[in-house]
C-alpha cells in the first residue's frame, strides 16, 4: 500500500516508522512545508520521497495521514479531501476533534475520512523526534465513525490494531472533553510549573543541581512546542478553561489547608490524590 | 564499618543497598518501628539484623543514618545524638533542614551530626520501594557543615562521593528555599492535578484508556505518601506557600490569556516555559 503522510514531525514521523516496521507501507510519500524538516525526514528514512504538490501526493496514495498542527489541519484536511477519490482513505491524528469535524461536515468525500487521535507523544517535535514504537500498546480514539464509510473505518481499525493499539470509539464532543481532562490540563500544569520555577529560582545552576527525577518528570511537558499546543488550547478552549478552573480550585484548597495549618485536611487530600495510583499503575 | 540505618523505607532502604554495593558497610543494623517493614527489610536483605533498642543500635555503629519522616525526625535525631559517642558519625537524609538543625543546635554531640539531603526519590514508599542505584549520579546537599566536626564531614563526603553523588553545600535556610522551588512545589502541583482529574473525570476507565505518557509523568508524584509529605510541607510551610502563590499567579495568567483569546500571549508564555529545556535537558 502507498501511504502519503502530510506533516513529518514527531507524530507523523513516528507513524511512518511504525507503518514501515509492520509492513503496512510499501511506499511512503511525505509532504512537508518546512524545507529543513523535509530534508531531515528524507535523511532519516522516514519517507521514500518528498512531494511538493499536495493534491498529486494524495491522489497517488491508498492511505493518507494528515499530521499537521491543529490550526493548519482545519485548512489542509478539506484540501486533502478535495483530491481524494472514492477508494482512498484519509485519517487525521490530531488532538482535538469537534472543530475539525465541523470543518469537513459537508464535504462530498467526508465518508473517506476517519477522525483518529492516537494517545501518544513526547515533549519533542520535528522529524528528529520521531521514534519507533511510539504507538505500541497505547490507545487510539476513533471519532464519529458513523459518518465514515464502513470500508474506510475497517482499514483504519486494521492498521491501528497491527501497531498494536487499543481502539476506543467516542463522539467528537466527548473526545474533546476527556482529552482536556486527561491530556491538555497536564500541559497547562507543566507550563505553569516551569514558569513558576524560572520566576522564583533565578539561579539556573541551582535548578540543575537540585532537580531530581520528580521535578524533571513533572516539568517535562513544559518543553512542548507552542506551535502544536496553542492551536489545541484554542480549539478546545471551553473544555480547557473548565478543567483549568477546577485545577485552580484544587490548588487554592491545598494552599488554604497549608496556610491555616490543617495538616489532617492536607493528609486527607493527599490520600484522595493517591487514588490515581489505582488507575495509572 | 558497621552502619545503623533508622527507618527502612524507600530512602533508608535504597541507601542500605548502595552502601553495601560499594563495600561501605560490612554489617548493617536496621531500626524500624513498623513490624511489617522490619520483616520485609530483613527478607529483602536490606539489613543484616533488626535491632529493637535504638540507643544500643546507635552505640554499635560507626556510621548512623536517620531516614524517618520529617516529623519523627525532630524527635528521633536528638535521641540518636544522646547515644552517640565522640568517634561516631550521624547523618539525616531528610527533605527539610531549618527546623531539624534548630532542634539539635545546642546538643552536646552536634558536631558528630552532618545534615544531608540526597536529591533522589520515587513516588513509592516502604522497604519494597528500595532500589539499587537510586542515588547514583544525583546531587546531595550538605547543610551548615561548619557546625559539624571536620572528620565527620570528611567521612560523609567520602561515602557520598563513592556512590557516586555530586556534593553541594548550602546553609539550611537556602536549602529549604531552593527545595521548595525545585522539589516541594512539583508535589503540590501533581497532587492538585490528580485531584482535578479525579474530580472532573468521573469515568475512571476513561482516565486509564486515555492517559498517555504525558499525563502519567505529570501525575506520578501524586502517588507519593502523605506520611512523608505532610511533615515536609509543615516544616517548609512559608517557602512552600510563597512558591505556591507564584504558581497560582502563573496558572491564573495562562487562564486569562486563554479566556481573552490572546494566543500570541499564550505562545510567548510557552516559549518562556520552554527555556526549562536548556536547564533540564
Amino acid at each position: 500500500m502507498t501511504v502519503t503522510i502530510i506533516g513529518l514531525g514527531l507524530i507523523g514521523g513516528s507513524l511512518a516508522l511504525s507503518l514501515r516496521q509492520h509492513g503496512l507501507a510499501a511506499h511512503l510519500i511525505g509532504v512537508e512545508e518546512g524545507p529543513d524538516h523535509a530534508h531531515r525526514a528524507l535523511a532519516l528514512g522516514l519517507v521514500d520521497e518528498i512531494a511538493a504538490d499536495l493534491p498529486a501526493a494524495v491522489r497517488r496514495a491508498d492511505f493518507v495521514v494528515v499530521a499537521v498542527p491543529m490550526d493548519a489541519m482545519l485548512a489542509v484536511l478539506p484540501r486533502v479531501l478535495d483530491a481524494t477519490g472514492p477508494r482512498q482513505t484519509v485519517i487525521d491524528v490530531g488532538s482535538t476533534k469537534a472543530a475539525l469535524l465541523a470543518a469537513v461536515a459537508g464535504h462530498p468525500r467526508r465518508g473517506r475520512f476517519v477522525a483518529t487521535h492516537p494517545m501518544a507523544g513526547t515533549e519533542n517535535s520535528g522529524p528528529d523526534a520521531a521514534v519507533p514504537g511510539l504507538y505500541e500498546g497505547k490507545t487510539v480514539v476513533l471519532c464519529d465513525v458513523a459518518h465514515s464509510d464502513p470500508d474506510a473505518v475497517q482499514l483504519v481499525e486494521k492498521i491501528y490494531q497491527a501497531l498494536p493499539m487499543r481502539l476506543l470509539y467516542l463522539d467528537a464532543a466527548a473526545h474533546d472533553l476527556h482529552a482536556a481532562y486527561v491530556s491538555h490540563i497536564s500541559h497547562i500544569t507543566s507550563f505553569a510549573l516551569a514558569l513558576t520555577v524560572l520566576e522564583k529560582e533565578k539561579e539556573e545552576q541551582r535548578i540543575f543541581d537540585l532537580a531530581g527525577g520528580g521535578f524533571a518528570s513533572t516539568v517535562r511537558l513544559a518543553k512542548s512546542s507552542s506551535a502544536m499546543w496553542v492551536p489545541i488550547f484554542r480549539q478546545n478552549r471551553l473544555n480547557v478553561l473548565d478543567v483549568l478552573d477546577e485545577h485552580l480550585h484544587q490548588l487554592r484548597h491545598l494552599r488554604e489547608l497549608l496556610a491555616r495549618e490543617d495538616y489532617a485536611g492536607l493528609a486527607e487530600q493527599i490520600h484522595q490524590a493517591n487514588h490515581i495510583r489505582k488507575i495509572i499503575p
